[in-house]
């Protein structure tokens, strides 16, 4: 293929689900690239038809073998799955890593499975819809089901796999205090809970903990959809035909509901919101590379501040050349 | 202290060491107060005499417990050090986490110390700048030295972490594959590498990894500044005195070499893109509130894609009303 090839030309082979077009449009979305935008736009208008599970947990809590043996289930069912890990990246191994481990698994060589990494290192702020351009081109592809998966540390994550119709929050039994906590700001995200590593003796304990927390967060109405919480075990294989059944019926949930309206306009709100933003900081930080460093040796001398130097930089570009409308 | 205090009374009450005063312009800041831009403005500009460390490790590797450990030597020296906790925050628990844990231990009575938890949950990406805030108004306050730590994961936890004079990061023995990983995103970041829990057997082997691994990073010149490796355990108290001797010595590198002003330039720079790019996303966030429903749920049904219609967004805001100008 020649390194030439247009990215509207990609996406007819997209459509036809040729799999190396699937991975260059990816790396175009990821790259920024203006000349692919209208092809994405493409993408996105033809999308909408897969099921998107967002799956998050801290490290450690077995997302990626959930992952795997989440995978295995569907593609028995017969469906076709994407997977993206949105992964923290090492300058050392020049990598991603959550991909690297599901790939390494026995659904290598099936056609009927994609998997991605996206590197989060180095990303300035348009991971979120990059992520999302990578679903639709899944979508589009022919996949059932895309799966995305992130840490569950930090806000930016946390966002993402929200923006899923079903989201899954793994948490492993016996941790500390520290990671349980941590692990608490992704609890009210979960619209399925999943205690992994059910073979251990303390894994009912963490269910439990879990149940009472769900509890404690309830109102007095029967919620419209009750939040389950499934234990799994990769080594007993408990679990995971439960979990299928699970999402199958979050899926039709969400299809039928109000909530599930309001999910996907709540969903095209962000990723509306994310594209306009990351659009914004990239003409931002095309102006702001020009003439900054003699502001940032001023500042660096303290002989002003980042406030007035920021306001007058932004005053001197055009991205704010009137004063905006303020909020009431 | 009356609810209407300005923020510009606020500021002498900061320069003459208030702690009260502390907390609220501080919380000012986390609030994004217009009014209080003007008084932060000046506090940087007094600013500028502490010597900043940062601190950074994943869930687990005894951050608080060695922050706790550097903040008793240091104030054995005679120190006055300030503790700013950038935590995950928790919508159960209402609140942050690192900065309770070490609150509760002996350090809490004494006035040379001060600690504050920043919680990033809901941050409209102004924490990098609410944080250097948080730094100076400590340093205004008289604080000798002041400690940033955060979770080791998530772009923006790097950045700010990178934003200190002198960076450690922690590394307990014996993690799993992925952990380690991880944790090598930020590995290139530290000046000095700290691996905790040296009282564990296998302790040693975290040691010899991290120095292999930089000495791989390494290129054929002595490098200006040996990164040291330094072993400790809050058991044995093994190690703490070696740190506060390493921290001491990378100050006075950072103060006298070309690179020490190189990093403090870079911040100055890191420092003014953050303040301007939370500005603008702020008036961004004014701007896109106001109408956007109909955008979304057109972007919902697919009848229009994500980058037409904020490319039209944008195009109608006064925030770009004319073509920037392109990288080149």
């Amino acid at each position: 293929m020649s390194r030439k090839v247009s990215s509207s030309d990609l996406v007819e082979r997209v459509v036809a689900g040729e799999r190396a077009a699937v991975a260059r449009l990816i790396s175009r979305s990821e790259h920024g690239e203006a000349e692919a935008r209208r092809a994405l736009g493409r993408i996105y208008r033809l999308a909408g038809r897969s099921h998107v599970i967002g799956i998050t947990g801290v490290p450690g809590s077995g997302k990626s073998t959930l992952v795997g043996k989440l995978t295995e289930k569907l593609r028995a069912k017969g469906d076709k799955v994407g997977v993206i890990a949105v992964d923290p990246s090492s300058p050392y191994s020049g990598g991603a890593i959550l991909g690297d481990r599901i790939r390494m698994s026995e659904l290598a060589g099936d056609a009927g499975v994609f998997i991605r990494s996206m590197a989060t290192h180095g990303a300035t702020g348009g991971m979120a819809h990059t992520t999302l351009d990578a679903v639709d081109i899944l979508d589009v592809a022919g996949f059932d089901t895309i799966i995305i998966e992130t840490v569950g540390v930090g806000q930016d994550e946390v966002e993402i796999v929200k923006a899923s119709h079903t989201t899954l929050v793994v948490t492993p039994p016996g941790l500390g205090d520290e990671i349980q906590a941590i692990k608490a700001g992704v609890l009210e995200i979960a619209d399925i809970h999943v205690v992994s590593k059910c073979d251990r003796s303390d894994a009912n304990r963490a269910i439990v903990d879990l149940k009472h927390m769900l509890m404690l967060g309830m109102g007095k109405e029967a919620p419209a959809w009750p939040i389950p919480v499934i234990g799994t075990s990769a080594v007993t294989g408990e679990g995971f035909d439960a979990l299928v059944d699970a999402v199958a019926g979050h899926r039709r949930f969400a299809s039928d509901s109000d909530a599930g309206r309001g999910r996907r306009l709540a969903i095209a709100q962000f990723r509306l919101r994310k594209t306009a933003e990351t659009m914004l900081l990239q003409r931002f930080a095309d102006d702001f590379n020009g003439g900054d460093t003699t502001l940032a040796a001023k500042l660096m001398r303290r002989d002003d501040d980042p406030y007035s130097l920021a306001a007058d930089f932004l005053a001197r570009t055009s991205l704010s050349r009137e004063p905006l409308r303020s909020a009431s």
